[in-house]
């Protein structure tokens, strides 16, 4: 096993602490909730996920120096937060499915949907607010409201196929980067962290989600469809434009550039057309430029944690250090 | 000009007051958010709204001694947090106007009034949380999980014909109670009013919510259409059974039970009958008795208000005592 395999076994049992403690609250709210409200919880919230943002509160809290068990807690409000905005995205996105079983809103509706996610929206604030005070709440509730301006934008983008890569990052940043840097800071905060630390670990957390989504985007053109659940060039049938398409638009000939145009202005053609753009995308290097780009923000990420002593707090650091490097890793 | 009369056009520059705070939040957002989504806040805000919330948030502050001009944004966070539940309510339900124009989901499409109740539900809890701190905020929270469980329940017992007056105290509590009592509790906290003052100001909103749902219910019957903007008996043909129809089918002889059972059961038969039924609950003087019951909490309101000394603020007890009495003479 190398390192990156040690620490990601090592991080198992503590994924199992985050969905025990879900379960707790969950049960907890059998006493007085409706027990449809429950049924749909438990579906969204337990499918598998890998509590990547709850588990970047705990680690980032203890690098700080807090050791409490109640930072799993807080940890909890990020998952909740996440997966409330997946139950409405999925609605916004007519998405069917999620991790291979039927999005909430197609299991249980739409009225269903909405109503959880306003539940675990309001559930997630309450134990922030609750855990790591007003500082803490303030940094959750920006993530939020500009994960909302986020979607918004592109909303309005979505016609708009000549994107830069600047609005390119400012997207993802909204989309992923900000909730995961708000888990990264908010830790720090709960943790006790310097100004200094609280810093580092934002820019940890922007750098990682960065990455992430850029890995994401790039999953789109080259993932495996049954691992990844997708399938291929579902973002550009969508008409999403991501990075690689964007390195592709700015290096191509006059004459590929032309003909990538001509393909993104209808859905047909972009359905009908995905091997041929991944095939000008890949002629230009677009795809090797895109990866580049996630190792350069994986690069920052770690550079980020050096403001954290050598010897302090070792295994958090190490641990820290190889979720960044596990994201480039991803397969799904 | 009566009492209630005095009371009412005083509070109109207060409301005013509220609107302006929200223009200013609106416009102060302009440097940062996308347009779209101010023009749907906008839309979905600014309707002529009587700021009932925010203006219970302004004077419980004031009846316990704070005059500190914050609290109008305080009040704010609460009509932003209604507007949420508004606009998520209106898709759930298939509303298509609100105070005759347009929902925003129909104006705007069901994405962004998704996003848009999202933003405002983030916004507020952010806004709570800084200005109540955590007890204001999880006052606050568990008003919004509160009506959430709520909106589970009615999605439940959509098809239970048979609640029982105690089921349904329960569901205005939640539907209009819970929110409308929050405001005056987080008011009394921000207010920094003691324990009892806090306690005697929830009391005085659990009764006013109360007997104002138990007067929106009313007038889906005996409303004039052209006040309310809503057809007359929409809650009977959408199936909800309310308190005139409860204490109907408790008191009304069997044969008349048995076929306001059948009319029940059908949409079509609802529609077609909703005369019937109103003559049926009139003739067992069922209006009369739920307009007995919104009386009555509107006076254990106006007890609750006693635990504040006579001389105490006394504009401040009689603008919340004519809010409590003006809930009687609404006809919209």
């Amino acid at each position: 096993m190398d390192q990156l395999e040690r620490v990601m076994a090592a991080l198992k049992p503590e994924a199992a602490k985050i969905d025990k403690y879900m379960h707790v609250e969950l049960a907890r709210m059998e006493l007085a909730n409706d027990a449809l409200l429950l049924e749909v919880l438990r579906y969204g919230l337990f499918n598998g996920g890998k509590r990547i943002r709850p588990l970047l509160v705990v680690f980032a809290s203890r690098l700080c120096g807090n050791n409490d068990d109640n930072v799993y807690r807080l940890g909890c409000a990020f998952e909740y937060l996440h997966a409330a905005t997946l139950f409405h995205d999925d609605i916004i996105d007519n998405s069917e499915k999620r991790r291979n079983k039927k999005s909430v809103y197609k299991q249980f509706g739409t009225t269903a949907a909405i109503l959880a996610g306003d539940y675990l929206h309001a559930l997630s604030m309450a134990m922030v607010g609750r855990l790591s005070g007003a500082k803490g709440l303030e940094v959750f509730c920006n993530a939020t409201t500009g994960m909302v301006d986020g979607e918004f934008m592109q909303l309005r983008n979505v016609t708009k196929h000549n994107l830069s890569e600047l609005e390119y990052y400012d997207a993802i940043m909204m989309k992923t980067g900000l909730l995961i840097a708000a888990a990264c800071e908010v830790g720090a905060i709960y943790g006790g962290g310097s100004s200094e630390m609280i810093k580092a670990l934002r820019d940890y957390g922007e750098n990682l989600g960065c990455a992430f989504q850029i890995i994401d985007d790039l999953l789109d053109y080259l993932g495996d469809p049954h691992k990844t659940g997708k399938a291929v060039g579902n973002d550009l049938i969508e008409g999403k434009v991501t990075l690689p398409l964007i390195i592709a638009l700015n290096c191509t000939t006059p004459k590929d550039k032309k003909r990538l145009l001509i393909i993104l202005a209808t859905r047909d053609e972009r359905a009908r057309c995905v091997q041929e753009v991944s095939s000008i995308i890949e002629s230009v290097g677009g795809f090797a430029a895109a990866r580049e780009k996630a190792v350069a923000a994986v690069e920052n990420a770690l550079g980020a944690l050096q403001v954290f002593p050598e010897a302090h707090n070792l295994y958090e650091r190490q641990v820290l250090a190889g979720l960044a490097r596990y994201v480039l890793t991803r397969d799904k």
